[in-house]
C-alpha cells in the first residue's frame, strides 16, 4: 500500500457526523467522548512473512484488525487461518495493483473480462495512474465482487472492506463500485471523512444509517519511519481525538522474503514492517492504550452491531 | 516434484541408443567413454528461496542447469535473472501441478480454455493423478505451449524442458505434446530412457538426431533423505556410468518461507532443500567431480550443439 499514504497524509479533524444523527460512540454503546481506533494491519496474503507476523501481532499484541489481499500468492494461507478463527476481524483488502518489482499477481477475474486492470505481463498495474488511466469502473466493480466471492469460497466472512493503496477509494466512480459491493454482501466499508474534499462529494447522499464513517486516519510516512516509529506512533496515541480513528501499519517480519518482495522500495519495506510489527507487538503499546484511555475496537464489531444488525 | 520419484526410482542401465547412431558422448565431441552428467536443479520460481539458493549453488557451486516453474509468484525474480544472464542454463519446467498446502498457483493458460487443468478454486490440482483423470492432452498441449509463450515474453530463451512431477512425461499423449512444444522451438526435451517401458513406447519411432535420450537418473528418495545425502550422492558420484545421467536436485535455504511452502510436507520439504544446495555447493562434490573424471555439461551445450546445428 506504498502510494496510499500519498493522499492521506495527516489527520482530519472533523466533529461532523455527516448523515449520521448519532456518533459512532453512541451507535457502538461507548461513552460519548470515547477515544476509539482500529489498530489494523494492511497487506495480509502478500507474503507468508506478513500472514505469520501479522497473525502474531493480532493474537498477541494490540492489533485489532487486518484485511487480506485475495489475489496474492499466500492467500490461500491466511484463508485457511480465518476458517479456523472464526473470532478473528479479518476483512478484505481490495487489490487493484501489484506493486512489487519481481513478485506479482493479475487480477483474480478472467483476464478476458477485465482487460482495463492487467498489463502486457497479464499482471495488475504497478501504479494506481496506471489503473486509473485504463480501467473502467464496470472492470472495477466487477473484481471487488469477485475478491468477495473469492473470500468467501475460501470460507472467509469479511468483517469490511478496504483498499490497498487507496485505489478503489480516490476516484469517485471506483468508490461508488466499492461501496456498492460493501452494501450487496452487508460488509462495511472504509470509509474516510477526509475524502468528501478530493472526491467533491457529499457522503450523507451516499451512505446510510448502515454505514461508519472514520473521523480519523493515522498513518506514518517515510519521514516519520526515518524519525522512529515508538515516537510517531506514541504520540499519535497520546493526541487521538474522540471519534473513531483508522490506524493503519503493516507487520511483517524483516527477513530474506520480506526483503526480496520490498526489493529496491525502502518505504513500506521489510524493516519498515518489522518496527510496525515490534511496536504494536510491544508491552509498551498495551500501556500507552490503556493509560490513555483508548478504546480500541475491531471492523466486526461494526460489521455485528451496525452493518447486519 | 514430490511424486517423480514414485516412477523413476532407479539408475537404468541401459547401453543401447535407440533412433541414435552416435553416442551422446560422440555428439557432443567428448571421449567416447566419458562419463557425462547434467547436475540439475528443479523448481526454480516456486519462491525466493528456490531462486537464491539455486542462483548462488550454479554460480559458485557445481549446479549446471536448472529449470523454471513459469505459472509460479517467484517467476519474474528469476526470469529477470535469466535475462541478465544469458550465459546461464535454465529451461523450464513445465508445471502441471500445484502441490503445497497453503501456497498455490494456476495455469498460465486463460482457465475457461483448459478447464481440465484446474480445481474448484482455479488453481492446477495437486495431484499427478488428479491432472490425468480431468486434463486432455490437447489442454496439456496448450498449456505447455503458453508456459514457453510466456517465458519468452519475459526475455527468456530456454535451454530445455523437463516435467515438474514428472506429470509430462508419464503418460503418452502428454509425452507427445512435450516433444511435439519441444521440437516446435527447438528446444531439447528431457526425455529419460527408462520411460520406454511404463510408456510402452520406442523412443526410435518419435525421436530424430535432434534429440537427446537420458540414459540414466539419479535422484534422491525420502530413504536417501534418512540416511544422509552426504553418502547418496558421493555414492551416486562415484559410481556413475559412461553415458549422460540427469542427477536432479532442489536447492533452497531451510528458512520461514520455505518451511511454510512446504508445510506437513518434509519429503522434498526445506531441510531437504537446503541439504541440496549444502551438498552441490562443498568443496568436496567439486573434489569428487574432478578425482572421477566426471564431465559436467549443461542444456546449453546440447540445445547449441546438437538441436539448434
Amino acid at each position: 500500500m506504498k502510494n496510499k499514504i500519498m493522499i492521506l497524509p495527516i489527520l482530519f479533524y472533523s466533529t461532523l457526523a455527516w448523515g449520521q444523527a448519532k456518533s459512532i460512540q453512541e451507535r457502538l454503546g461507548y461513552p460519548k467522548d470515547a477515544k476509539l481506533v482500529i489498530i489494523h494491519a494492511d497487506d495480509l496474503g502478500v507474503s507468508h512473512a506478513e500472514n505469520a507476523a501479522s497473525i502474531a501481532a493480532m493474537e498477541k499484541g494490540s492489533v485489532s484488525s487486518a484485511s487480506i489481499m485475495v489475489p496474492c500468492p499466500w492467500f490461500p494461507e491466511i484463508a485457511a487461518y480465518a476458517q479456523s478463527h472464526p473470532g478473528a476481524c479479518l476483512g478484505l483488502h481490495i487489490t487493484l495493483t501489484s506493486e512489487w518489482k519481481y513478485y506479482k499477481w493479475g487480477p483474480v477475474t478472467a483476464k478476458e473480462k477485465v482487460p482495463g486492470l492487467v498489463n502486457k505481463n497479464g499482471f495488475l498495474y504497478s501504479s494506481v495512474d496506471s489503473v486509473y488511466q485504463n480501467a473502467s469502473a464496470s472492470e472495477v466493480e466487477t473484481e471487488i465482487r469477485n475478491q468477495v466471492l473469492r473470500a468467501k469460497q475460501f470460507g472467509i466472512d469479511p468483517t469490511h472492506l478496504d483498499a490497498h493503496m487507496g485505489t478503489a477509494l480516490q476516484q469517485l466512480d471506483y468508490f461508488k463500485a466499492y461501496l456498492k459491493v460493501g452494501h450487496e454482501f452487508k460488509i462495511p466499508v472504509f470509509i474516510p471523512r477526509q475524502l468528501e474534499t478530493p472526491l467533491k462529494v457529499k457522503f450523507d447522499t451516499m451512505v446510510s444509517d448502515k454505514d461508519v464513517l472514520v473521523d480519523y486516519i493515522l498513518s506514518a510516512s517515510p519521514q516519520d519511519f526515518k524519525n522512529g516509529f515508538a515516537n510517531f506512533y506514541t504520540n499519535g496515541l497520546k493526541n487521538l481525538k474522540p471519534g473513531l480513528t483508522y490506524l493503519i501499519i503493516h507487520t511483517a517480519y524483516d527477513n530474506e522474503e520480506m526483503r526480496a518482495v520490498t526489493i529496491d522500495h525502502p518505504d513500506w519495506g521489510a524493516a519498515w514492517r518489522q518496527e510496525d510489527f515490534n511496536f504494536f507487538s510491544s508491552p509498551e503499546c498495551k500501556k500507552l492504550l490503556n493509560d490513555n484511555n483508548i478504546y480500541v475496537i475491531t471492523w466486526k464489531e461494526i460489521r455485528d452491531k451496525i452493518v447486519r444488525k
